[in-house]
């Protein structure tokens, strides 16, 4: 099923072009974009993690095919193709190691399969490094010459780029910001992973759940209390709604994420002090769309600003992502793209 | 005053030959070295802060020219300077901005007045990660391809290499490590940066000798209070001395100030993935040549299991400096014979 958002048309398009393919536990996102990061055609298709790796590769080098021919290319046309997924892995390798996103697919040699399953060469990344690329490369980071991201979802990711480089790592584990800790007292939130005190313990879209569930199990009226109460389940989508309706308690929810990304922010600023930082991922409040989502912004900075080096605060650039959930596939293409220029395979 | 170290013979040392300067706040430090990073010949001057940035640069020159004479060397073998110095910088105008530690000497454009005071080209940086290059060149670091460095000294100091690029940052305050926040509660200490939580307000010599004070002010027994009882001034060396000598509360600060920094090595490993740690300063509590520094370096790596993904934990290597007092100068020089490589000025 193709998306129905803005394409550029083929004969506006530049070449060469490159295939984006962006593996999450629930879809797979794939796009064709051309070499000024444009893309002229996507679309995604379901996971389906259960049925395997090789199902899943198969399925997906079909896509790809599809959405190429579809966008009026021959497949020769297109120069490389570059894939994103969940961690852990091992890229020099091609080789996924235990994505805990991706249960059975285990010690799968993904990058080599795709290759196969489309005659191209793959390039192979982590997928919040992968969308931090991409808003890197013709995103809200397309000015920068330095960035970090950090990605607010079910989890919190990261990337960092320095020049033209994206912070990979020794053992594929690289941009990893959610897991930078920000409290070291014994009384600290558990992580997903198992440890305690890290970023995403407490800015992640799970953590703002847990934490409201903590609030409203003291409780204080709220009109997330009345839907709660009603058998709906609570999200972090829902906690923006409320927050935008007027709801006290979501709106303090929201705030204190801000706080608690603020701290990680300011970590990553002093570590590498880069031009700017975007925030990005599902859970970004409405973005400048909404007062939710200007306030969480306003109060990130607020916080950067009460603790990093005040002339790191006034210089560096903080917004938000502008590629959307379309981030992870172009970001792919553009490493793809990278190690077409660069020659590398 | 040259120094009483070893030093490579002339007749055995390989060309080009590089000097390295790395100002602090009480000496500088000069080295000449060869090719494969080993001094020929070294001395230090003070810094005499008071007298300002041109009496000593022009001091320095002096001990340049000397210390290279000295060695044996025609200045012509001189390739290139290279010149650490606190921040804050301005790296690429080569311009201190305003150093803490170097009062009276803000806004000074030093890598040019050292160029003229020596008449070669002179390549600039920050002190922690000049140390941290060293390090990484010849020191334990020699065998990895991306590292981090921590200082422990006064402050907390941080350097960043990934393959051979050194973390500057866009505004020079790159790998500033000792201020990544570990502790977001309100009730967190303040760092001597004027902010709250940051590492070097748990882990620095400075918070040793603070954290020991609150200690000792509830009236515990320990060799401590009879040393301060006798007006003897409390510092991290005498708190080392008492570890070492086996009383209870000095070890329990020093494996706490291992816990701190086993803290902010997670962080770091988190956001960079590098090969290998190396921790180094002047707060090192005798190394691997006492059982303390033994004790201080197995207790960060306990936090750092603790803390970090197993996979790093296990595969990160974290070890202390070689290089002791001569990093500095080692590495400046090494950045210097990086940019007379790169053939960039």
């Amino acid at each position: 099923m193709a998306d129905s958002r803005q394409f550029v048309p083929l004969a506006e398009a530049c070449p060469p072009f490159f295939v984006g393919v962006d593996v999450g536990g629930t879809n797979i996102k794939i796009g064709v974009v051309d070499d000024l990061g444009r893309p002229l055609n996507a679309t995604h298709i379901a996971t389906q993690v259960e049925k395997g790796p090789q199902a899943a590769v198969a399925r997906a080098g079909e896509a790809v095919r599809k959405v190429v021919s579809e966008a009026g290319l021959e497949w020769g046309a297109i120069a490389r193709v570059g894939l994103g997924t969940p961690g852990t892995m091992d890229v020099p390798r091609g080789i996924l190691l235990e994505p805990g996103n991706l249960p059975g697919w285990w010690n799968f040699p993904i990058r080599d399969a795709l290759s196969q399953a489309t005659g191209a060469g793959v390039t192979f990344g982590n997928d919040a490094g992968a969308a931090a690329y991409g808003e890197f490369w013709v995103g809200s980071g397309r000015v920068l010459h330095s960035m970090v991201m950090f990605t607010l979802g079910t989890g919190v990711g990261g990337g960092i780029i320095i020049g033209d480089l994206s912070v990979e790592g020794e053992n594929s584990a690289g941009s990893e910001l959610g897991h930078m800790i920000i409290d070291c007292n014994d009384n600290a939130r558990l992580c997903s992973c198992g440890k305690t005190g890290h970023l995403e313990a407490y800015a992640s879209a799970s953590s703002v759940v847990k934490r409201t569930h903590e609030v409203l199990r003291g409780g204080r009226p709220s009109s997330l209390a009345d839907r709660t109460a009603a058998c709906e389940e609570l999200t972090a989508l829902m906690i923006d709604e409320e927050a935008e309706r007027g709801d006290a308690l979501a709106l303090e929810i929201v705030l204190d994420t801000a706080r608690y990304l603020g701290i990680g922010i300011t970590s990553a600023m002093h570590a590498i002090d880069p031009q700017g930082v975007v925030i990005g991922g599902a859970m970004t409040f409405g973005q400048h769309t909404t007062a939710t989502g200007r306030r969480f912004l306003e109060r990130v900075k607020e916080e950067v600003g009460r603790r990093a080096f005040p002339f790191l605060a006034q210089r560096t650039a903080i917004d938000y992502a502008s590629l959307g959930g379309d981030a992870g596939f172009i970001g792919a293409a553009g490493l793809a793209r990278r190690a077409y220029l660069l020659q590398k395979t």
